[in-house]
Formats: structure tokens, sequence, C-alpha cells
């Protein structure tokens, strides 16, 4: 791409020279010929980029092209999703995979050892790899991919434009057990399924659990990282993003907007309120209900509070010197008023 | 099956219609024709379902089929592991399979692209799907089921009418490492076993290590959710629940009959006794005996303690002010007593 | 091996039979004939081990061979590692095997169904295992062993003689977005890459995600356990453990030689400090430097601080009680002082 084709592609106001060949992006501290880097703040910059989003108000001379925009990192993201194309396999549809005879897949690559089972739809434009494993009756939208060694169970709905990382399970089980009379566990029925709607990413190895009767869904536009747990039934709302290892106990809710910290523990039934905050390694109780704000600790509190109360816990020390004191003090004036 | 059928094998009392077909089961207020559901207490109900299974107390009047039963949540999900059978795959034993000669292998379902190592025994009833990885003199019950892409490592022995969810891992290194002089790790040997007995289950993406010499063992009906973490020489015993993400170092115990939240950890050669149930996101020292009742906190304190404790942390606020006060009438008091 | 192979090995003292048989080692109290097993302490002791190693200064009677060395236990592992090689697959390359023509494999064992994407290189005496996935423009050192159903993502670069357990995810993206004017998430680029250099071992379904635009490196005889976390341009040093379930945020860095817990969580842009310790469970903030020495608790703390902290918050209870006393002596002296 020219730099008048990236400038013009993204609204942007071209500073230099026009006709500059741009190949992949770059830190701005480590990017050299052919590539576009980015600056978040209007100060005076050294790169050996080719070409640099700078924000409107920077006004700086500059040793390269510069392209003003409102947003530099946003559009950074975006440019570098057009000159970073997601890779394709060597092949479109490889002859190891087995295909159900009922299934109806439009898939652009479908990798080797694929395995995709009965009346299971894979709309076109996606992108199934290596030993993956997609149930029966699973649907999947356009342009999505799910990573290789991935397993997708019986049932699940997947919307279009999603990307599942490598290893991580869709449909699974979710975990509910009756005790008998002797203290033996019977599993409750998980015959729900899993719905996970249009521009969802989900990280390696993390598991979504199917609903026990009802659904599990994971809302439009929401981000999970790595190694997350989502339980049966949870529903997490559009455009929610959970940081790694963090894990979601079975029937809450989340709406729309939040940001979960890595780490976090969520008990049953909870619910988050839209747009809330909750820092890492945050826990919350079964039941819960957590409003907007920022949230920390365990269990979970107003970032304010906690701050207050962490002072007041490294205040104890000199509480405690101080009763001592005071002690001291009392004993003496009470010798004192007894002397009269 | 019909409502007689369902009344008979459950030893319920039916009152209405002995005759309604019922296919599948559902919650009680999304359930409709055809549907069986329960109800936990003996309260009145509006339900599409087709019968319903109550509480022996239930005295009300229904607009359905009621089958009258002592548990009925617990004969809910008797009835629903018979209406809703496992699925099998659209075939026996895939011809992708890659099965060694020595291997004696009678599952009544192998996948596509599974792979089994020699001396490795499965036997009648078991389902191995797609992908997965069963190594050399492996052991594996009756009617256990192993889901897409698990790995168990050589010489790992699982019982009967067990359930392994997709992408578990049985058998792997424990971590153990001896440092030499320069600090560098060498690996202790990890050259034991897993042993996991009937009517286990595990979840997605758990990773039950081998001993390192000796073995880690899971007693009979303990059931362990997704993203576990059960380390080399770990004993667990008779039904145990393990929720999500905790991670048990190695050597621990775990008795019969305890249930471990989610997100907890438990260090090396911990005890934790017959009964016990320890709260989510608990942190177990290592060699600590933690005896029946209920735990919480890192590190953990009986719940009352624990409550007890985070009730004097809202106080201190309160009694700093005291103290504050305290310091002014205390030197006011002074003061006079100088004076005089 | 004979026991006087063995000591020559490990340049031990040999007192006893040194033309003895030994095929395996074993723990001191569960050894029997032809095993040998080792002893930390230089106490007296009971075995049916065939030889056993002891500390120097051990000077007990011994029904049973002993070698002396300086270090029992790391010898144990030496010569654990020579009697217990790695078992290798009945194959050497599987028939099933899916590898690009442009690849240059030159593995010992490529197992059933294993995928090798375009211009990858794997060197000698490498164990590729069953169900493994490596992609693209993957190069891999000498003698590493990859294990059953591991995903290596393009262009990630591992060393020689690793190890990665079953279900590991190397190079999947970085967790980053740039939110746009309505909320909605955009990827930032995670084209970076990972680098692993020699001797590093990974445990079993831990994901080490990818650079966005430059690299995540692990150090040199790095140990890294199961359902472990590493995000993007994370760089950890040589010789540093990580005990399962940990999660490091992106861009933080762990110098050489540090030892991390399990369940441990820390920020992005942290930096850990050669030598430090930390301890499970522990919290690290963003940012943070956490400087030489032991710390625990979250936010984390030096030991110590920890220690006294939960040692005053212990005794919140007797100061509360001690204020609520003086209060009663102060208003007493009040009334006192006022009657006079």
């Amino acid at each position: 791409m020219k730099t008048r084709e990236i400038a013009d592609l993204l609204s942007g106001t071209l500073v230099g020279n026009d006709d500059v060949e741009i190949t992949r992006v770059a830190a701005i501290d480590s990017a050299s010929e052919y590539e576009i880097a980015f600056l978040d703040k209007p100060l005076e910059f050294v790169s050996g980029a080719s070409a640099v989003l700078v924000p409107l108000e920077f006004d700086q001379t500059a040793s390269c092209t510069i392209i003003k925009v409102a947003d530099p990192k946003l559009e950074f993201a975006r440019i570098a999703s057009i000159l970073h194309p997601r890779r394709f396999g060597p092949y479109l549809r490889h002859e190891t995979a087995v295909i159900a005879e009922s299934a109806d897949v439009r898939a652009e690559v479908v990798g080797a050892f694929v395995s995709i089972g009965d009346d299971t739809s894979v709309s076109k434009g996606c992108h199934i790899y290596d030993g993956s494993r997609i149930g029966c009756n699973v649907k999947i939208g356009n342009s999505t991919i799910i990573h290789a060694n991935c397993v997708i169970y019986d049932n699940v709905e997947i919307g279009s434009n999603c990307v599942i990382h490598a290893g991580a399970v869709i449909g699974a089980d979710g975990f509910g057990y009756v005790p008998d009379e002797s203290g033996n566990y019977h599993q409750f029925p998980q015959i729900g399924t899993v719905i996970i709607e249009d521009n969802v990413e989900i990280g390696a190895n993390s598991c979504v659990d199917r609903g026990a009767l009802g659904e599990t869904r994971i809302g439009e536009g929401t981000k999970i990282d790595n190694l997350v747990q989502i339980a049966h039934n949870v529903h997490i709302g559009k455009r929610v993003v959970i940081a790694s290892q963090s894990g979601i106990s079975g029937s809450t809710v989340i709406e729309d907007d939040c940001v979960i910290g890595g780490q976090v523990g969520m008990g049953d039934h909870a619910r988050v309120q839209s747009g809330a905050i909750i820092g890492s390694q945050a826990g919350v109780l079964p039941g819960k209900i957590v409003r907007p704000g920022v949230w920390w600790g365990t269990p979970v509190q107003p970032l304010d509070e906690f701050k207050r109360q962490n002072a007041q816990l490294k205040g104890i020390g000199r509480m405690k010197e101080e009763v001592r004191t005071m002690r001291e003090r009392l004993a003496k004036l009470e010798e004192q008023d007894q002397e009269k």
C-alpha cells in the first residue's frame, strides 16, 4: 500500500511523501523501511519507519511521512488488519478431513485431521484449522476462525467473524451434580447449549460449558482471554472484556461493556451491571449484584473503600503503639487521682 | 416413555394421566408438551410441561400430571439420564483411528484420528472420541467416555463409567526439579502413574500429573471441574467435588466427601480431612491439616473466624476515630491534672 | 547398569558390592531388588533397594550397597534420566503425518496425525507426538519433545532439549484491543513472535502468547508448570521456575533465577528482579518492581511485613477490647475530675 492510500482509507491528513510503499506495521522504536508505526502523544520522535500515524495536534517536524488521525492507536490496529491478513494454510480443504455427508461446509479452509459431524453447517469464509473437532448440529457463521485442536461439542451455535483460539473447548457439560442418600453424585442434566454471537474472540485453552437446561450465551463483540472458565447458563453481554484465568460460575450474568481483570472469580447467580470494572484477582460472592464503577478485592468492594481499608490496615501498627502509650498515661493519671 | 413407566421407575405416586408421552426433560418455566420438569418445593406452579416431579408434601392442584417423589431434583437427574442417553457418533470404529496391534480395544466407539498405543486395553462400552491420544500400557474400564482431543499418557489406569472431558491431560510429568551447583534445574524422575477409580468425571482442559515415583490417585465417584490442576502424588478420596480452576500441589491428600470451591490453591503435603468444605479462592498452606467444617480465606480459617476477622476489619475506621478522641480527652485530663 | 558403573558415573564412593544389577529408580521405603533409591540425610535406614545413594557424611551400616555422593537427590535425578530414557513410540515417522514439502524435518519421532507447515524446520533427535500442530516457519532445535495435541503457531522458535507437555499452545494471539468511538473492540496487531530458549519445559495446557509487535521470550533452563498463562511481550529470564496456574500479564519482565509460586497473578509492565521469590496466590500490581527477596500477598509485600501485618490483624480483637476498657476508665477519671 502507498501512504496516500492509507491516508485516504483512514481519512487522515498526510504530510510528506504520498507515494511511499508500506508493507507492514511495527513499533515506532524498532520500525524500518516499508513499515508504518504510530505515536500516541504529539511529541517529537525519531524512527526508522517509512510512515507514522500521529495525533491531530502533532505539530513537530518529522523525518518521515506522517499521517494525522484522531486516534492513532485505533487506526494503527485498522491498517494492521489490512496489511496482515490472517494467513491461510497451503490448502483449502485438506484431504484428510472427515466431514459428515449431512454437513453443509462452505468454509474457505478446512485443515488436516479436522472432523465435522452430522447436520453441522459452516458458512463461507470460515477457517477450521488442523485437528479441530466440530460436533453434530453445530452452526458457524461467516468468516469465523477456529484455530487448531479446538473442540466444539454438539448443538453449539457460533456467529460470524469470531476467532476461537487453539485448544478452546466450547460446549462441554456444565458442572452440576445431585447427591443421593449415600452421598454419591448424579449428574444433573447438562443438555442445554452454547450460543456465541458475532465478533467474539475466545482465548487458547478456555472453556465455555453448555447450559444445564437452557443456554450459555456470549454477546456480540465480547473478548475472552486464555484459560478462562465460563460455566453453564452464564450470560455475558456485548463488548465485555475478560482477562486470562478468570472463572465465572453458573448462571451469573455480566451485562454489556464490563471489563473483568485476570484471575477474577465469580460465584454463581451473581450479576455484574453494565459498565462495571472488576480488578484482577477479585472475588464476587454468589448472588452479589455489582453496580457500575470500579471494584477490587475479595469480596469485591468499590475501589475507594478498598484503598481506604488498605490504608487503615497499614495504620494498625501505629494505632497499637498509640493505644499502648495511652494505657500508660491513663494508669499514671489514675494513680495520681488515687493519691489525692 | 409414558408417565406410568416413569412413576414406576422412580417409585413415585402418580396423580393425573398415566399414559402421557414424555420425550425429554426441561426447566419448569420453559417446558412444553412431551417434557417433564421438577419442582423443589411444594408450591403451586404454572408450567407447560406434560408432567412434573414434585415433593411428597405437595398438595396443590396441578394443571398437568404430577409424580410425587422424595427428592424431585435427584429423580429428575435420574430420569434425564434415561431420556437423554449420551449420543453416539455416526460410526463405531472410524477407519482413520491408529490402534496398535498389541492393544485390546473393545470400545463401542473409537472416533476419527484417535491413536491408541501398545499394550493398552479399552473395555467394552467405552467411547473414545475424535483426536484423543491413549498412550501405551493404559487400562480403561467399562463404559468410560473420553471426549475429543484428550491426552492419556502411558501407564495410566482409568476405571469404569468415568467421563473425561475434551482437552484433559492425564499423566503428564509432575513438576519436580533438583538444582545443581550452578542453579540449573534437573528433572526429578517422574516415572510414577495415575490411577483414576470408577465413576470419576474430569472437566475440560484439566490436568492430572503422574506420580514422581508413586501414584497420583483419584477416588471413586469424585467429580472435578474444568481447568483444574492435580499435581504429582496427590491422593483424592471418594465423592470429592472440586470446582473449576483449583490447584492441588504435590503429595497433598484430600479425604472422602470433601467439597473444594473454585480457584482454591493448596500447597504441597497438606491434608484435608473427610467432610471438610473449602470456599472459593481459599489458600491452604503447605503441610496444613484442614479439619472437618467450613473453611475460608488465605490462609484458610474456619468460616466463623473468617467472618469475625472481617467484621473487625470493617471496625478499624471507627476504632481509629475513637482512639483519636480518647487521645484528646486524655491530653485535657493531663493538663488539668498538672494545673492543680 | 552395575553399581560400579553408577558410582563411577557419579564420582561417588561405593561401599558394598560393586557388581549389583540396577534397572530402575524407586522411593527408599518402597524400593525392591534391582532398584536404586536415595537418602537425603545421613540417618540409618531400612530399604529393600539393591543400592542407595547417601550423603558423604553417612556413617551408618547399611543392609545393601551404598554410594556416597555430595548431593544424593541431584545424583538420583541424574541416574534416573539414564535408567529411564524417554519412551519412543512404536514408529519413527507415522504415515498419517501431514508434512509440508518445504518443511525440513529431521525429527526422530513424528507421531500419527501430526501436521507440520511450510518452511518449518525440526532438528534431529526431536519427538513430535500424535496430533500436535506445528505451524509455518517454525524452528525447533535438537532433541526437543513436543507431547501430544500441542499447537505451535506460525513463526515461533523453540530451542534444543525443550519439553512441551500435552495440550500446550505456543504463539496464539496476545490479548490486546483498541476501543473505537462506539465501544467496539478492534484487535491491536498481534504479529510478533515467541522465542523459547534451550532446556525449557512447559507444562500441559499452558499458553504462551506471541508478542504484539515484538517477541515473547522464555530464557534458557526455565521450567513452567501446567495451566500457566504467559501473555504477549513477556520476557522471562534463565532458570526461572513458575508453578501451576500462575498468570503473567503483557510486557512484564521476570529476570533470571526467580521462583514464582502457583496461582500468582502479575499485572502488566511489572519487573521481578533476579533472585526474587514470590509466594503462591500473590498478586503483583501493574508496573511494580519486585526486588530480590521473598514476597507474599496481594499486593505483594516482603514476607516479614506480610507476617507482621497478619499478626497485627490477629491482634485487632484484643486491641478493640482494650480500647473499650480505656474508654470506661477515661470516663470515670473525667467524672471524678469534674466532681472536684
